[in-house]
């Protein structure tokens, strides 16, 4: 680990590669449009970023994005900058500005996609990275061996808060381990955020004196700051073992400040994630991205789902995961717990474990377990059947509800 | 004004339109891809989000995204929906989860882009807006009746302290209204914030005692929520008038945050605005997003400039600029005074003009000023020269730096 920010690109261009990518670190630090009087050789040696590596790939006809500068052709490459520590300093958000800032309009780039981020040791050193990860999220939720098995609250907005602590009841006792609010519930009119936290904390509560095992339930906090401080501390005060936010309405001062805040683990919602993602030529890619939030301090990041009900092909779904079961740095991991979600069932939980390799994951299922031809309870037990089975073999004959859920989602095993 | 969020959006679908519109309405509400047992018809009435208008556009026959679901051609549309209030509440935060959230990456959509947004009086009441916007920002800087006239730091990144202070020398003697650091430079290690900060404001308050006229100078504050605040607190201490942020550095959390504390203009950069927007069919358009930092209390709102170095059109500049100037609500309007920059010089002033029809804007030039044939005080002149003969009339050639201007930047007069 040098002391240089890297950063990795995949580029598009119709101008010679190397050029753009001079462009690139022109833009990105000590340079402009114009010779500047000020940008001495000395200057620029210091503080200009530095190309570290160019890889050509293919070349393409059709430029992936408009409004570039045209060619008869248009070279893709990756593309690896650096730059000297000192340019942002350990700053997240001004890391940012740095390795993305100006970048994606520059009119040298028909495409331009950040692929992957490498920190020096002081951003380990000033930021907290994540609070439970992996292991605190499974001495809360009493899971050990396999993953959690969760559902989201459906319909995602609507209920009320005696509504939904109805529904948490049908869950815990079909044994789940997971709950959490869908990300359009937070603190609407018709489910209050202090209604709903008590309505259903006292069914977790209840089931937890009862069973011993209490659901982890991660209340959606989503909010202005203050509102997130008061309600994580209710959630805490309560009880509860969770809290959620989305990402891309709070920001990273936001969640910054939360983490500072928090003592439970922060389940981090990525919603929003298609503006950031969908065109593979542009914007960041999970990765980098993740990257960012893990070390902010996000416990659990929404990765998508094995053949989703989205547009995300499954390749990139597990690469998604991988990453955030990869330590950043070697004494301080950072290592966040995958959320697996998205028209989930027992169906996709071979391929699931056979991709990633690891069970350290929530695996959330909707209609995979209410919509269970045997009921709720034969939901959550098809998910735990099936991940038995993927960890230890076994044949799922010998589990009613597993093979129900086979036959009612589907048993293919190739991903898109 | 109605008591329902409104949101239109662009998208592109091989699907019926109405059937794609309908999905858009129940992901983003009471629905889910599953029929579960919880949306009750009346459910749905409640809290269901409605499709207000469908207009179609033309068809195209390549998607304009990856991995949508395919059909033998792509019809655009854009599409009205609305929520009732009480879905997300009032809250800026849980607004952008329910008009964005999962949209971007359904399968229906080989294209889908937020185009604007209608907000109900009681954002209104709750967010603050603007602390100084047009009004403020002429009262602090002393310039009425035509643009501020502004220019960056540049290098970008590299001065120390005091060579960033000799260059706002070299600018406050030649007559500059407002200057502003890179967005690449906030705290670096080399140009630490509180070094510069009296470097600068020495030389400002100097010139301010001899001249009368206070430069407003964007200090770059974009960090962490508490070096936000004690970086402004100091601004305001030795006598500045203005902070710079990032946005998609910080977040909203963020600026909501910085803009509780604030005592001065907060000048709001939108590096990082290609990856929310480059794609014409993805993403967000400026004035929705726009809208939501206005509200949260952005003075100056970043457009680009016509004839920019980037990628944008002069149209979707002169509709982001507009946008600015549009009020939002009837006693509130959130004006924000937009900032035009990026390859400007005297020689896009007219056309400027012309365009917005307004003088309420920042222009800032970076070669049109430091790079004028006659030096940088022509640079400047040429600049004020320029907007007087675009609102008043007259003939350019009784002015030698607008004159000078022309001839060097080129005096064309059309845009892409």
């Amino acid at each position: 680990m040098s002391d240089r920010i890297r950063a990795r690109y995949r580029i598009e261009t119709a101008t010679d590669v190397r050029r753009a990518a001079e462009t690139m670190a022109g833009e990105q630090s000590s340079g402009t449009f114009l010779a500047v009087p000020g940008e001495t050789p000395e200057l620029k040696r210091r503080s200009g970023a530095r190309i570290e590596q160019i890889e050509l790939l293919d070349a393409v006809e059709t430029p992936g994005l408009p409004g570039a500068a045209r060619g008869p052709r248009y070279q893709r490459a990756e593309v690896e900058l650096s730059w000297p520590l000192e340019n942002p300093g350990v700053s997240l958000p001004n890391l940012i500005a740095t390795v993305t800032g100006n970048l994606f309009e520059l009119q040298a780039f028909s495409g331009l996609r950040i692929l992957d981020l490498e920190l020096p040791g002081a951003f380990a050193e000033r930021y907290p990275g994540p609070q439970f990860g992996v292991e605190g999220t499974r001495r809360l939720s009493g899971v050990e061996g396999r993953p959690l098995i969760g559902t989201i609250v459906k319909p995602s907005i609507g209920l009320d808060a005696g509504e939904t602590a109805d529904l948490v009841d049908t869950l815990c006792q079909a044994g789940i381990d997971f709950v959490k609010d869908d990300e359009l519930q937070a603190d609407g009119g018709r489910c209050p955020f202090e209604e709903r936290a008590h309505a259903v904390m006292r069914v977790i509560e209840d089931h937890a004196q009862r069973s011993g095992k209490k659901v982890m339930y991660a209340f959606n906090i989503t909010g202005e700051l203050d509102e997130m401080r008061r309600r994580h501390d209710l959630v805490a005060e309560l009880g509860g073992t969770c809290v959620m936010a989305s990402l891309n309405s709070i920001g990273l001062v936001g969640m910054l400040e939360l983490r500072r805040h928090a003592r439970l683990p922060i389940h981090a919602h990525r919603n929003g994630w298609g503006y950031l993602s969908r065109h593979p030529m542009l914007g960041w890619s999970y990765p980098a991205w993740a990257k960012i939030w893990r070390l902010a301090g996000a416990d659990h990041m929404h990765v998508n789902g094995l053949r989703n009900k989205f547009c995300e092909d499954d390749a990139s779904v597990i690469a998604s995961a991988r990453s955030c079961l990869t330590p950043m740095f070697a004494d301080k991991p950072c290592l966040a717990m995958p959320v697996f979600s998205s028209g989930q069932s027992a169906a996709q939980v071979a391929d699931t474990h056979a991709a990633l390799g690891s069970t350290d994951l929530i695996h959330a299922a909707g209609g995979g377990i209410m919509g269970h031809p045997m009921g709720v309870a034969a939901g959550v037990a098809s998910m735990v059947q099936a991940w038995r089975v993927a960890v230890e073999g076994g044949d799922p004959a010998a589990f009613p509800e597993f093979r129900a859920a086979l036959e009612a989602f589907g048993k293919s095993t190739s991903g898109r």
